[in-house]
């Protein structure tokens, strides 16, 4: 990653090399701020492979450590977790109940500052544990994250289905 | 409004007045930062208001009208909406089988820059025009903003149901 960020600003720098004062500032600026997005955006993204991990593997603790401390899980027809020990419970609840097998799809993230969305959609398969069942199963997700001491976090989660059963 | 921030910037001079001149800056500053923030969130307010007088009145181009250009409206059990055209198109549906009769409760407003995100909670009755059945309603909504050449629109919007129906 280091490397990457010295090798792009170096570029940065031979290209701001040839223009004027001003307009050296102003590429070398706007060229940091999207490699910032770029980063941040790459974190946003692993940070949704972790969640898919933890869904994958029914592990209710990487689902809790992938939130803020203020963090808020809104799964459809069920009551908010809200704040860590919340979190874990709904999440220890949901995989006492079924086993997950999906993939998300991201759709798009926005970054603001330290705040960011990303709208998604989940296809897979449910296994109810309690007969056996597997069924397919698919969401539409919405995600507020928070950067947190450098690090981006889920701050609230929200799903819902885009039809009837 | 406009007489609100004279008095409040007035006060905040009086005060700064006592200060050394880095203690006065600093004051200034957060003083200034406090009202953008109470102003950003009066305006979320409002536009919460907006919207719930828009569902209660039936009113799908106001709907429409408190979106961004490139929102998306995630309803349960429905295809999103994505952009103007297909906003307006899914609230006309909507407010052809249903008439609701419902108030907001807002549990968080969180700002950052041009991009916020608000949780409420929904109570009240829908009215189902096919039967005339009227029966309690209640969703829980996660909201993302996005200010747009001064104006606080929805940007993205989903909700769901906390309970089995």
């Amino acid at each position: 990653m280091k490397k990457t960020i010295i090798i792009l600003a170096s570029s940065i720098l031979l290209v701001a090399f040839g223009k004027s004062s001003i307009q050296k500032k102003e590429y070398i600026q706007t060229k940091k701020s999207e490699i910032m997005t770029s980063e941040n955006r790459l974190q946003i993204e692993n940070l949704l492979a972790e969640y898919q991990k933890a869904l994958v593997n029914s592990d209710a603790k990487l689902a809790q450590f992938l939130y803020t401390k203020d963090g808020i899980f809104m799964p459809t027809e069920a009551p908010s977790g809200v704040g860590k020990e919340e979190i874990l419970k709904s999440y220890e609840f949901v995989f006492s109940q079924i086993q997950l097998d999906i993939v998300f799809d991201i759709k798009e993230i926005e970054i603001e500052g330290d705040m960011a969305f990303a709208v998604t959609n989940s296809e897979g398969t449910v296994h109810i544990l309690a007969n056996g069942v597997k069924a397919p199963e698919s969401n539409r997700e919405l995600f507020v994250f928070k950067k947190v001491s450098g690090e981006w976090k889920i701050a609230r989660y929200m799903f819902n289905k885009t039809s009837a059963k």
